[in-house]
């Protein structure tokens, strides 16, 4: 096979994916060893599939020390979808769910919150142009409520919760889409976790969410019967055809973590690349940080030159240099360089390289 | 590359795919030409996906020859989620769906339906155990109708509608999942078509739907807006992150429809296997077609033997001899071969070979 060209991948998701993964992928394109067929053509009720998923799901269970009480669930619709699917499920009649707003996806699960019941937005940094993530003693939190949503990072700002709120006896809701397995995850304190793949687990198509047993029995049987967490439960996520091949390179990702050390040495990994990051971001005020230092994401490193025209020109040089993908959200601008999991560390030494060349020549 | 063992793929879903789009794909798995990244790892806003995901929707355009006025959309979620989203968005206050019952699928259509407002059954053969779709005379329809529902082809029961039923005013909404582009279809005469991808159209994860532009006007910004079509439209399938990879293999499998000659061409060829498969069915009375004949499915052969210890034989020696997924569903028994566009008219050849040997040996 010849040799390909690959490029420095910054992108928020799709993002960067282990080459090791890509290769088992290609390598078995045609026909698993042993099957003859695809993955990509076979029976979602074929023992094949059956021992892929299995595995898949045991990796996760595994790598993330989830207790027994919890299901591991593989959809279908992304983050964007599980906005809707918790308070269909979970805001019961009567009740109330508070949603910590730190961020822009935040703010789009309490629109679609707020079409199913009450919501109470317990603490939010909107004004502040979500720079931070709101501090535990910010929490107007409603006794009894139905659940309490958080973001535990926020792609487009670049914020990151450094350690859980403590929400009392609520049941904790949290969108993990972009840190999702950068680090270890303490699943008995949350009631429901969900994460689109895209970013740090596998390809877009697939969306992983973890609930406790108990939360199941608020699923009504008058939802749609594809939003119903129960029914996925009962059904193993075999209710339906589910995104066959996303679920089996989710599964390799799985397994790479597995091979890398698991969650506590990919942390080590992603702060070591962060911290190179963010240490030139500081090193001497040509380059600003957009988020507060004590809630910097490891994932995605947000900045900004003196001036929007040299925002512009660096995304430019530098796209042209092979580093791809820094352009910030609209909302925000400057600058973002998503390091999930897979990115590599010599891209960020890349990155690191071109940010000191660009302000000796432009600075 | 070492040459891999295929062998014959008789899933109905997932189901085989042509094997220049799996060498296609596994080409360019590590990196697309040109842009240094997996498909698996771009962006969804990068111009390569805006072109991957527009060359697929012309390629779909111009093989069914879609008027000006419908939207292509592609979704996530199958079959089965929209079995709740097109009453959803459908459905309106005041009005009534009326569904025609012709299989297990769409007699899940309805009870999706059912949540959602008043439907009207307005013929069902499930007392026939769906041996074949309704008649013309048999339909009783709802003036005024906000849709009729019906499901073009039976995958578990392996009957297809011939030609499509007179609904007068009414907006037709069909379920083509397992026949989609199997041969022309008049796009005109219907308002929304829905098909999961993983039989005719590519790998499962995607679900395309073409809509007829004043339909998007009933969808309510109270829907879920991951369930509203008229969103989707405005957002031309990108609203959030689609599922990339399916979208990008169903656009290979729709240049090599194209390449094939088109629908005209493909019905030609599934005619040819369909007529060969019944015709040794047919040749002794050994073999038995469960679907009428007036109706039989070009998609889903289905057939029995004299006895079910005959059936459980004939499917573990098939699958001995490299003829795979030959089980019919459990609610029919007997046996299945769904030969969709991608099955190899060598594979018909195989099979038939087999059951006359079968045949002879058992018989």
């Amino acid at each position: 096979m010849a040799t390909v060209q690959r490029i420095y991948n910054f992108a928020a998701g799709p993002a960067v994916l282990p080459v090791p993964v890509l290769e088992e992928i290609q390598r078995d394109l045609i026909a698993l060893p042993g099957v003859g067929m695809s993955v990509l053509e076979i029976s979602h009720r074929s023992k094949t599939f059956e021992s892929i998923l299995g595995r898949a799901e045991a990796d996760i269970r595994a790598l993330a020390g989830i207790p027994h009480n919890y299901k591991v669930l593989f959809l279908q619709g992304g983050a964007s979808l599980q906005f809707s699917m918790v308070p269909m499920n979970l805001l019961t009649p009567g009740s109330t769910a508070d949603y910590i707003d730190s961020g822009s996806w935040g703010d789009k699960a309490i629109k679609e919150a707020k079409k199913v019941g009450p919501v109470n937005v317990a603490a939010t940094t909107k004004a502040e142009n979500y720079s931070r993530v709101p501090r535990q003693d910010e929490l107007k939190l409603t006794p009894g409520a139905a659940y309490v949503h958080m973001t535990s990072n926020n792609t487009i700002e670049g914020t990151e919760y450094k350690a859980l709120p403590d929400v009392g006896d609520a049941p904790l809701v949290s969108d993990t889409s972009s840190d999702m397995f950068s680090r270890p995850i303490d699943v008995g304190r949350h009631a429901l976790i969900y994460s689109g793949a895209q970013k740090n687990m596998g390809p877009a198509g697939v969306t992983v969410v973890i609930i406790r047993d108990d939360l199941l029995q608020r699923s009504q049987k008058t939802l749609p019967t594809m939003l119903n967490y129960a029914v996925h439960a009962e059904n193993a996520s075999l209710y339906n055809t589910p995104p066959a091949f996303a679920v089996y390179a989710l599964g390799l990702v799985m397994k790479w973590l597995v091979g890398q050390g698991g969650l506590s040495a990919m942390a080590s990994k992603n702060e070591r690349k962060a911290a190179r990051l963010y240490s030139e971001i500081d090193r001497t005020g040509f380059y600003r940080g957009t988020a507060h230092r004590d809630c910097r994401s490891l994932m995605n490193v947000t900045f900004r030159l003196p001036s929007e025209e040299l925002d512009a020109t660096f995304v430019k040089d530098a796209t042209a240099a092979g580093l791809d993908g820094l352009k910030g959200h609209r909302s925000v601008g400057g600058m973002r360089a998503s390091i999930y999991n897979a990115f590599p560390e010599d891209g960020v030494d890349a990155l690191v390289e071109f940010m000191k060349e660009f302000e000796r020549t432009r600075g």
